[in-house]
């Protein structure tokens, strides 16, 4: 199986992809959603181009480096949502940089962000479009309430070199309801003070095919969706079939009757449970436990014979897809009626 | 804190990493055990030169990718253990033209890795070092009996090519009476077929400092040592002083009184746990639990009033060192009277 590539390997099946995104793209069509796809997931230009080709309106980053590297590997990324609070006079000198090369919006949450994008933005006599990140039951970054929304939404309104741009949210999965309830509210407030909310943008994989059960929402950013992986198996929302993204392990051990090594450890598989037990799946073998990881190593359980040979392949699914493209800095495209092709993969490691 | 570096980074006190290996050589200098240090830890050639000049015998690396760049990386790194089973013509052919350049060995706990060593080997006309891998209770690699480690030591020692080098384990924590009596008993069914067990290698930072305990050892390979980490810290085996690494993250957003958002998520810290409960330790702040980790997102919370302000830094003690070296391309090497200088990291994300 794939004997041309040393293992372990992260391969990507492109045919896959491609119905993952086109799946999303005429749902969300059919809702008269706008697709923004989170890039996190493959940090490749190349299937960002794939996504844009399908439809969707631009990309979405994490890291300001992460949009850089994203931008300088395409010609076509002209588009650019960076889901971040952005703080710190480097970044900022490069968010101005950027944002003279595509159309450029960020996030913020607090008043320190706003302000200190404001003095960046009409320093370098620019204009930056920022949203209001809104807390809708994730507990993460976000403001708690409507009225906060309303408050920064005003700031960024009046702020020079600023723009409003409207309201986001990473809802937690089953939060639709919630994404719709606080977006209704925190739009109403700011029209009430004069202010327009251009786009109301959310997102999440598990919960992507219920987005328009929130139809104040505008724009979807799903992001693990193009890979899919075990965790959204688990959910329920694709099969293993529809998962483009497999680590390549080799057996490197069968020290016991009910146990073998493979070659694949965190440093392909991750730690990343995402409330799973266990650290991935073994495409055909449903009844292999992968138990533990150490770093280049990965145990398989069976519950009797494990019925594996020191040296045979395995395919496995890995329990969150976009943490595996950070590790590698080329993984192999694989399809139908194609040899694999290494890609390196650009916005691997971009941290700040 | 450390204003000229952007974050999230990851530090390295060099003089606390010098501290630490002078600490261990001096130990196992004072019990007659060689020191070969696993480079897993770090990375990076010049701290294995720093481990060299300390008294180390030589480099343990996990797989051929990382001895390639440990040994590239350096003119001084001469002798390398490799504690993985090695398959496949491709790794063989690169172990193969390592032999050329460096002192060198190698481990296998089976006959397929063996006959697949001796075949490259005795082709290419060199002979190879080959240890038999012992599962002395920590139920990864390993031959599981004595008996299976004499079987293999007899494979080796009658192989073209090959050259019996003695026996090696990776024991679990609290293993050092286990490591005692399955490499006695091991060493001496070996002798008893006529064949000399020239070295015991062991490992694992935990248990270092009580390595002579087993004084069937020879040699020992700690790894995380150099660095130390939250993991340590919890097994009582040094204090917050002695760890070296330490992520530099922001505050990038404080939504809620009890909770803080930093730029450092699972890119940087890691999802790794080994055991603990939480994502690190903030310096300084033992009072409050790093409780989830988004890929570019760590939370905090607090009991009470969390107290800290959006853009204010922090200084993370990873629950697990060696992983995190793993995520950055370079990182910064800081210490008393001198300015931070960024390093990058050879021997990272290199996995087969």
């Amino acid at each position: 199986m794939f004997d041309e590539i040393q293992t372990p390997a992260v391969l990507v099946d492109i045919d896959v992809a491609k119905r993952n995104i086109e799946r999303f793209q005429a749902y969300a069509d059919a809702h008269g959603l706008k697709v923004r796809p989170h890039i996190k997931t493959h940090k490749l230009p190349a299937i960002a181009e794939m996504q844009i080709d399908a439809g969707a309106v631009g990309i979405t980053c994490q890291k300001v480096s992460e949009a850089e590297a994203m931008v300088a590997g395409s010609g076509r990324l002209d588009d650019v949502l960076i889901t971040y609070n952005i703080l710190g006079d480097d970044k900022l000198h490069a968010l101005v940089a950027l944002s003279k090369k595509v159309r450029l919006a960020v996030v913020a949450d607090n008043a320190t962000v706003i302000d200190g994008l404001a003095a960046a933005f009409a320093a370098a006599g620019g204009t930056l479009r920022v949203f209001v990140e809104c807390n809708t039951g994730a507990d993460r970054c976000g403001v708690g309430a409507p009225q906060e929304a309303a408050e920064l939404a005003a700031r960024i309104a009046s702020a020079p070199g600023l723009e409003f741009a409207g309201l986001m949210t990473y809802p937690p999965v089953g939060g639709t309801g919630k994404v719709q309830a606080f977006m209704t509210e925190s739009k109403a407030l700011i029209e009430a003070k004069g202010i327009a909310a251009p786009a109301i943008t959310s997102g999440g994989s598990p919960d992507m095919m219920s987005a328009h059960l929130a139809p104040v929402t505008t724009e979807y950013r799903p992001g693990t969706y193009v890979y899919n992986d075990r965790s959204l198996v688990a959910r329920g929302v694709c099969g293993w079939d529809d998962c483009a993204l497999t680590v390549l392990a080799t057996v490197v051990s069968v020290p016991a009757p009910n146990r073998a090594i493979i070659d694949a450890g965190s440093k392909t598989l991750t730690s990343d449970l995402l409330g799973l037990t266990g650290h991935g799946h073994v495409l055909g073998r449903p009844d292999i436990a992968i138990d533990q990881l150490s770093e280049e190593h990965g145990r398989l359980r069976a519950e009797g014979d494990i019925g594996l040979k020191v040296g045979q392949r395995l395919r496995i699914v890995p329990n969150h897809a976009c943490v595996v493209t950070n590790m590698v800095d080329a993984l192999y495209v694989v399809g139908k009626d194609k040899a694999p092709e290494l890609w390196p993969v650009p916005a691997r490691g971009k941290i700040i």
